[in-house]
């Protein structure tokens, strides 16, 4: 007889994942190096440290290590919001009336509301461990900068976040939330660094870009000493980080006996979506299972199914250093009607490397519809999804329609990476029924792939 | 030795209560009924019945019948968002170097953010079960209105709400949440009620009151077929609804062995302590255990501390019954530089006679010293707690550190019924170090008093 599933499947603290797990270990294709865009030679630990904090750097670079023990300090962290619930979704599973059986890991409940948490408190802890003052960072819609607020606060570091001025005047409650851990929020562009004051010059009424805020971010740490820059997403140290999720995911299923046939995540620089997929995707590479992985990412900002696989810049303003990826051109800008998150050009190199060996599957799904799954999802499951998340449901809920059809019984995990309680602007829109669906043209993109960088031919 | 107790304790699915308590049942002196204005009599079912349901009217009026079955389809309910869990506070243990053991019920994880569900639920199952079109409410800060929403959406019945004008301007993403919960949110005074539409005549510029929009929600129950009117505190059915929160805190607690010192709830209609003390308070009556029992209201509104025993209208617009109850004067208004929620003049029946009766103490706190505690507690344990909850952290803290300089390891839980991301204008007020103190001086109480109702003397 079948094991009755609860609705809400929580871990023990001691089942808590103890090491992250570095999927690159087990990848035949390792991901390609990150760039010098002046030489077109790898990165090296010399040249990554004086922005990203040393530990991070070697967890950045190192393609064969199985596994990282977590820090004792970071576990005590955990404590605080894991072990995060896998839900099964029978409210959902009935009002589709489907035979799929659905379950999603809720990384929401906790006050940044998303999975960013993950990544912020590794972070941090290595910044504090070496010593540093502080740390800086960009934020466009607030999610990261206020995971990294919370995680500063309880390590006593000075967070200095540069939050784009548009999102600064108009998500004024993200702002807040962050002052309350004691964060430091400037509006970028500002004055306080020569790249926010030359652009000021240049254009005193621009209301920022997430590509200013990074070049703001990058300047105040390398210019203050005791202090290194962070970032939320993309790089292969918060996929690592992020395996927690995956991790834990795992031990709950096998709690239960239950073997996925499809995992979903969204996508927008793969940080939560390599977190949730890495361990599964090991056993694929290992040859021990095999799952259907779905990568959802918005019509509006569709690298993987759109863009191409090559080297270029992670950032608009061409400061960083160049990523081989799955990218629509450091150029692309989403539509300004593009409500959610995932909006970043380009696409973690560790995915791309796995989607273009075929290890997993893409989708653009476009905004209206993602709403639809979302009021649907908070009207039978009670959580008010974020945007973000919400591409995987939408994904999650096509999936189980087609197992209603043919009568499958599929077992279908996705993540719900968090809640939308700051995203209430976007809800308005659709309930107003005022959304829209923008999607770039082939012109459009074609024009922004023409920019990518010559890669300088390293000797 | 002492088992390791885990900083969340979970009930498992099966220990979710399934019977309230009526803690009326073990109480000598019981509360004393409502009273209709015109005539000085109890109220009745006939009489209460056009405008509650009749279920809840029944539950309303008993006194006597110590437990009632939770139904079958609001169990399943439950499922979305309980057991809540309890959790040991071990990180603000640390931060206050308290010797005391601090535990607290976090009812939060829910898209309406605070225990507000687990009687809205209830309500909405009555309705249903007595085959009516929808209900009618009234919402100042929203979480009522959007605990009820989600439940109506659950049901399929329709839910209207009146939303205090100024709110439903000011507070666009409460109002967004409801209505994408498929509730119709009127601004009150609205021109869809005689009663609205008269004040608008008179006041075309009014941001609306609390007063005004109940009047407005009864008046659109009365005069709707197959509509009635809900309310999300005072009454003795919505305590009853909420000692769900009490018996899983108490199911909780013996699972570890633990017995309580101190239970510390905020106090504004008392829908939350009393749902959290109820079970406690019945083992005192009954004299099994003793508890010290602390009501937290806060110093712009001390209904416990500075009010008087007395019948009062439930409401400022002096249509609703008299209740006996601790009030201000239905005449009182808050100062307008309150922030949270907890204004309500009056209070529980239930409550104020267990008060009365010595078995609850209550302190007035004023709202600086409240958010100071609020943050404290949003850095430590990771949640940003709502402004009305804050009030029990508070007292907890404070009650902490008195073990602290005795040395005492005295064992306290409190109710953390809410989060606090909709409450983000009044923690900008905090960080901007422009919230200041209100206290209603002894004058201006006094002349609220006065005018109490002269209650007719029933023959």
């Amino acid at each position: 007889m079948e094991q009755k599933i609860p609705y809400k499947i929580y871990l023990n603290e001691d089942e808590i994942p103890t090491r992250w797990y570095n999927v690159r270990s087990d990848m035949k294709n390792k991901p390609a190096p990150l760039l010098n865009p002046g030489t077109g030679k790898a990165l090296t630990l010399e040249e990554l440290s004086p922005i990203f904090c040393e530990e991070l750097c070697r967890q950045e670079l190192d393609n064969d290590t199985p596994y990282f023990d977590i820090p004792k300090e970071i576990l005590d962290f955990y404590k605080m919001y894991r072990p995060s619930p896998l839900v099964r979704a029978y409210f959902l599973e009935k009002a589709l009336g489907t035979p799929a059986k659905i379950y999603y890991k809720f990384e929401g409940n906790n006050t940044s509301g998303s999975h960013k948490l993950n990544s912020a408190i590794a972070q941090a802890y290595y910044a504090k461990k070496q010593g540093l003052k502080g740390v800086t960072t960009e934020t466009g819609a607030g999610q990261w900068g206020t995971a990294l607020s919370m995680a500063c606060s309880y390590f006593g570091l000075d967070c200095r976040v540069f939050m784009v001025k548009c999102s600064y005047e108009q998500k004024p409650f993200r702002r807040e939330v962050m002052r309350t851990y004691g964060a430091n929020v400037t509006p970028s562009p500002s004055t306080t660094t020569e790249v926010g004051r030359k652009l000021l010059a240049e254009f005193p009424d621009t209301s920022g870009s997430l590509g200013c805020a990074i070049s703001e971010a990058v300047e105040a740490a390398v210019t203050h000493e005791g202090y290194r820059y962070v970032l939320g997403s993309v790089l292969n140290q918060v996929l690592l980080h992020q395996t927690v999720i995956g991790l834990e995911t795992q031990a709950a299923l096998r709690k239960y006996d239950i073997k996925p046939d499809i995992i979903i995540g969204c996508a927008g620089g793969g940080s939560n979506l390599g977190g949730l997929v890495s361990p599964f995707v090991g056993e694929m590479l290992r040859g021990e299972a095999d799952y259907r992985i779905i990568a959802v990412e918005p019509a509006s900002c569709p690298s993987f199914t759109r863009g191409k696989f090559a080297y270029d810049f992670c950032d608009t303003g061409m400061i960083c250093p160049l990523a081989k990826m799955y990218t629509l051109g450091s150029q692309f800008i989403p539509s300004a009607n593009h409500a959610g998150g995932l909006r970043f050009h380009g696409m973690s190199t560790i995915l791309s490397q796995l989607y273009a060996d075929g290890y997993m599957e893409a989708r653009a799904v476009e905004q209206t519809s993602v709403f639809e799954a979302a009021e649907l999802f908070a009207r039978v499951e009670g959580t008010l999804p974020a945007p973000e998340s919400s591409h995987a449901i939408r994904v999650a809920i096509d999936e189980a329609l087609k197992c209603k059809e043919t009568g499958e019984e599929k077992t279908i995990v996705f993540g719900l990476t968090g809640t939308g309680y700051f995203d209430l602007v976007a809800y308005e829109k659709f309930n107003n029924g005022t959304m829209t669906d923008v999607i770039p043209t082939d012109e459009q993109i074609a024009a922004s792939l023409a920019k990518l960088p010559q890669v300088p031919q390293a000797e």
